[in-house]
């Protein structure tokens, strides 16, 4: 790859950019690289398409993050394309993908389509961050900061949920104590990302949990968040993302299904499982996606309705009638 | 430490116990012990005190508990005390330590009174699995089996709060890889440890959660657990444990405390803090004690006046007001 070490040094303009509605991966990533460009090239931008989620306004040089502007016209040399399965989830920045002369594509999403010229594709790492950081320090062979490594950490935990899912290997663990060998500091990682949440967060997660129901056999766990419990609680959308995993850790369900109300006739669904059914075909049937495990759909209709289609399917997948 | 090993492969009587109320760190760390001992000698016994908790029955070879009784009246050549501060905190089996020839003392907690005729303390180190692993690898130089890996791998999980909280070093990631590379199933773990609680045990989250308050400009969260919501939703008094998390980890929080009703007169109560503030020094003004960010104290009187007491206690710590 030293052509591209030589791209990295001489490009005229270099984006790193990565997929709407960011989460830590995405952004560790993009800042963690973009960082470590910056030192090698002074026209590296790392773009953003929505804002910062406030819990990640902690990042080392945050300032860094630029907000993609459509009237942008510019033509880059070289694009760093992160943690992106599909290149339609770049949003308003995929035009910098079309207006790009060489695209590196670094991911580790099984569904991803070698959308790149250079693809960098990793099923087996834990995170875009694992990913990175071995591209840092094996292909760029340049030195980590303490702020590269907070950044490449956040992404390592977030997407683990802190080393608890399977995609957790011997590996991730090896590179996340190197991460701490070079001094970051985990208990504001840790205050940051977990024990920095609203009163309200709070008061709305017991709302949402008295008002769970579990369907099918015990099966299939619902719930629903609508506009109306947003508004009471005051709460931004993204507050609500990891709200369903309290669903599928009930005993004896597969399934966990949040219905959520994006405006009066148009329902986000996010489907998790933690044993074999195959969400991300269950999300297709909705016009989604995702993995096996964790997918999602925007489904049109009303609360009502969408929570009939939804329990008939599941009940057709899973083979188990209602109780 | 050659004699020790010598004790090991010719002591007649040798046990091997920890502390009251059991938890993955002592769980986990006697189990991994028991286990390897039991390889090097036939005569090695792993006692628990207290009912198992229902999410450690998974532990590979929980055959291997046995439950002390009273009236069990061995002498022993050597014991080991893993995991227990104080000697007192050993319930029943604290006559087997009174028995014993040669006292082996493995521990991580600071308040340690090194009551061992050997003491190995680490207060460095995640958990005391952490430290089991190094005594297994380096000082009996034995093999880690793969049973023993979960188990280890169990208790360094557990005590770190999946390696969120600051007693995560390098060394806990080195060791949590090396488990893993030994063939440690971190799905089963999971699904065992964070996804098999009880639909009651959530509905009840919910509850207690709306029930949550805040005083003192915000930097008291305290919240109730009284026995008619324990008999609602029909939970062991061990499945409320990790509550007292959410009061801590809410925004502008310094201590959270959680009163439990043991009793009719008698409340236990857990006090957490996120900062600066050492809840060992508020624990001691109950009677109770135990580190700076967590600590535990038995106090007697009625849910209300032990309310009233605990915030005229952490508003002069704190030096807030009631708002």
């Amino acid at each position: 790859m030293n052509s591209l070490k030589e791209l990295i040094s001489t490009g005229k303009n270099i984006a790193v950019i990565s997929h709407i509605s960011p989460d830590g991966d995405s952004l560790g990533s993009i800042l963690a690289l973009g960082i470590t460009l910056g030192k090698m090239n002074s026209n590296v931008t790392i773009y953003l398409n929505d804002v910062l989620p406030a819990k990640y306004e902690f990042l080392p040089e945050v300032h860094r993050f630029i907000m993609f502007k459509e009237e942008e016209t510019k033509e880059y040399d070289l694009t760093f394309v992160l943690d992106c399965g599909d290149i339609d989830r770049l949003g308003k920045s995929k035009v910098i993908a079309n207006r790009t002369k060489t695209l590196v594509n670094i991911d580790h999403h099984i569904s991803n389509t070698s959308y790149g010229n250079i693809n960098i594709l990793d099923v087996d790492a834990s995170s875009t961050c694992q990913m990175i950081y071995e591209f840092i320090d094996e292909v760029l062979e340049a030195q980590i900061s303490l702020d590269v490594a907070t950044c490449l950490y956040v992404g390592i935990t977030t997407d683990t949920g802190n080393f608890k899912y399977d995609n957790t290997s011997p590996k991730t663990h090896r590179i996340a104590s190197k991460l701490l060998e070079l001094g970051v500091n985990i208990e504001e990682v840790t205050f940051n990302l977990y024990q920095n949440g609203s009163y309200n967060s709070i008061k709305f997660l017991g709302d949402f949990l008295q008002n769970l129901d579990i369907t099918l056999d015990g099966k299939l766990a619902l719930s629903t968040i609508t506009l109306e419990m947003l508004r009471k609680y005051n709460l931004d959308s993204d507050e609500t993302d990891s709200i369903i995993n309290y669903g599928r850790d009930i005993k004896g369900v597969e399934v966990a299904i949040t219905l959520k109300e994006v405006n009066e006739n148009i329902i986000k669904a996010s489907f998790r499982s933690k044993a074999n059914v195959d969400v991300n075909k269950l999300a297709q049937i909705f016009g989604g996606g995702g993995h096996k495990k964790a997918s999602g759909a925007t489904i049109e209709g009303s609360m009502d309705y969408v929570k009939e289609r939804i329990i008939e399917e599941v009940s057709k997948t899973i083979g188990a009638t209602r109780g």
